[in-house]
């Protein structure tokens, strides 16, 4: 039983610009894709934006334990749709994994609830992410920081919700620094957002983000699904645990449904 | 320097169901406000959903500090325009106090990025709010619990985001439990769940409820605005804090708005 | 590689009252341990009190991935030595999960800085432990709810830190609500505390709080050892990462230890 | 009713080291309290490691709204039965704000249950603190940045509890990152750490650094005290909210004191 993770790209840029499509010729998402194939517990698919439905139909998302996304420029092309099926699903228990300038993806502010806004420098400056948290699962086996030496910037403030738990924080050679590790719970699924990433840096090339990939897929699995997180039934009265009698006034009949 | 409060009614029971009339003649909006007059710190409005844009202008939100919704069967009838709207100004700074059925609006739904369901029973059973949380500011004055004779029963799990703080557990005669205070941060503002307040029972009459939400309202309150949450501005890299040299491929020219 | 789990008990009431015996005639410890066992992640063993250094030297630690801890009656005979030394080892990695009147072991106040106290009952009243955060792996393959038929009453408030998530919270028979199943991660260590487990009652042989426990052994598991987190190392200056020149006055000479 | 604020100084390295000496001629005990003093909401008084009970006597503490305290070379000084009183007072409600060096003090530790560990490098170099929560009072009026031209570093990991929210993330010179503001609450203590303040530089001269400190003070401020956190008293029996009768063993005759 290997985690089933699928590797959402939005593929845009591969195409348009030169740089990008040189360090990522087979698409950054097919590079993704193989950081995770060291990983024997993990079996990989890839999809893109310009599938039909995006590549994320019901049956594609029923057959996912871990979702990971990418994009940046086309956030608007993704359908108000397609996001709703994504949320309810991580909702329901599938893990996801946001990158980079995924942050302000439909998605990712659709499960924040928050601005997720940040300032950013596109100057191939050094980053170096510290571990904060080197015993949360995602930090295994990481040595106490790791360097890009290219990187676009992104400083704080970060408009994000508190994590549950903070696991890196970036220095910038410019002078600014960012949460670049944050984990959340949304009903029953695990969120990871994790900032490395830019698409004209060879990033996804760099063997410890692979690794950090890794650790988030296996933290982020979940093998149940938990629908009724979704959904507010009424228990009847007379069903109630601890017998109770029926007082005062009331809106609905019995076993009625609420108002959503 | 009052704190500017807004009690946002839906306004649909009062006027559909006779126990809802007769509880809250002048409508609940009008009762909720009448609880946070006692405290000097609060001057309070009210409006509802009838009004032009749900009474949720621009202007009413920039002199609206505190908002405090309460909604059940109406919530498909806000319009998402004004939730965008509410939820921008929520990020940028203006509190929120979402009560009892609120659970299920747009706007809290909206911010929480979750599905906040829950399960439920209309029996006007007995709920004695335990405080777990006393040296909250929201709990300040209050006794170890206190009770609402009748009440609608809300059960866990509440699928919300794990809060900052969980204020009070509630315990129900029927035999559940429930989270019924839960603080968060979203952006800038600060957002309170209150859970009681079924419209068939005199909750907005009760004294001690009067007391959390003034409590919540003074909590709630941050004088200052925060738009720059709301943008992700480019810092040049010419204006970097530490000098620095552009490197390595780039997408965007310097200055240059950044995909959203 | 399985889980090395250590089952610590008192083992003192087991001894002294009747009905405990006869509860537990192998002894508390014992009986948890058998509750592991039938999960083959897992290997158990046990110690004691009145073992030399309660069973606890230092190389029965470096040989244990989750430490157990029930405690009652004699919480003042564990030595203030041990006690530091289980700490210490906590931050290291060690889990540990600490049950019922462990609340106010020497090893939970340390751990939690806080008073870990709350208000009780012994009556074998109903205790329905409520699941409010379902996607945890602590609650995997949990019903919605399970029942004690007999458990002492502990009622909030609870004055432990807010933790990172609350998996369960309890409903009591006569009137009290309890948050029963927290976690917090102190250095690298996993802690849960689990409050059901009241030696005068069979809860030890319920087969769902057996569940309950070997998921939590699952969950607390670290592989690895941060011993660094119990060290803070001076950087000198000429080893800066980002070459930099000593400005100012100091205190130290570069190398020199800090003070403690 | 102003903000009874005492700012407890170690005072040692003020007279030991000629560099500290020009700094803080008065003892940096008083020069933090002049900070504080351009609030009027604030009352300041200062004591010091030398005075007998270290200035913290029973009755000081009762007087004590908010405890700021400064320590670095003389952490093992510091009586452990002071220390448990000061711990008690903000389980109770004081505030407490640990700041720099403190972070190793008895205190501190106490109040975390963790090793409080960092790595640390004394050169005068530049630290930029980012404002990471721009929305939380203590942040009320701050740049989005501030800078200490010559500071001690401090760097990551901070083996710490994840905090309720962090406030401040550092960047340093010499290429760490630190998060320099970290709120908790302890029982229903407010507890905010703040990093900034090596006694060789002249960082308690700052004005911005006093601004944070005097947002502090306010926000750990609570008027109440809660000495019931710290007592654990049973319910008897028929004393219970909800009738119940008593079954099964029991250890303790009613209304009898627990065991601790």
């Amino acid at each position: 039983m290997t985690i089933r993770t699928l590797v959402w790209g939005e593929n845009v840029h591969e195409k348009m610009n030169k740089t990008v499509a040189e360090i990522y010729p087979e698409g950054m998402h097919n590079q993704i894709a193989k950081l995770l194939k060291s990983d024997s517990n993990i079996s990989v698919k890839t999809t893109t934006l310009q599938e039909p439905e995006h590549g994320l139909t019901d049956k594609v998302l029923e057959e996912t334990d871990v979702l990971i996304w990418w994009g940046h420029r086309a956030h608007g092309d993704v359908s108000d749709e397609v996001v709703e099926r994504v949320a309810k699903r991580v909702w329901e228990g599938m893990g996801i994994i946001v990158l980079h300038s995924g942050h302000f993806s439909k998605i990712f502010k659709r499960l924040m609830g928050s601005p997720c806004a940040l300032h950013w420098r596109e100057a191939g400056e050094r980053e170096r992410l510290w571990v904060v948290n080197p015993g949360h699962p995602i930090a295994k086996g990481l040595p106490r920081y790791f360097e890009l030496e290219n990187e676009e910037m992104y400083g704080e403030p970060f408009s994000v919700p508190e994590p549950l738990e903070t696991i890196f924080v970036s220095w910038f050679q410019g002078g600014e620094v960012f949460r670049s590790g944050l984990t959340y719970r949304k009903g029953a699924g695990n969120v990871f957002y994790f900032r490395p990433g830019h698409e004209t840096y060879p990033t996804y090339h760099d063997e410890t983000v692979g690794l950090v990939l890794r650790n988030a897929v296996n933290w982020a699995y979940n093998p149940n699904r938990y629908p009724e997180l979704n959904t507010a039934p009424n228990t009847p009265v007379d069903k109630a645990i601890e017998p109770i009698t029926a007082r005062g006034g009331s809106l609905h009949e019995s076993g009625e449904e609420g108002f959503r």
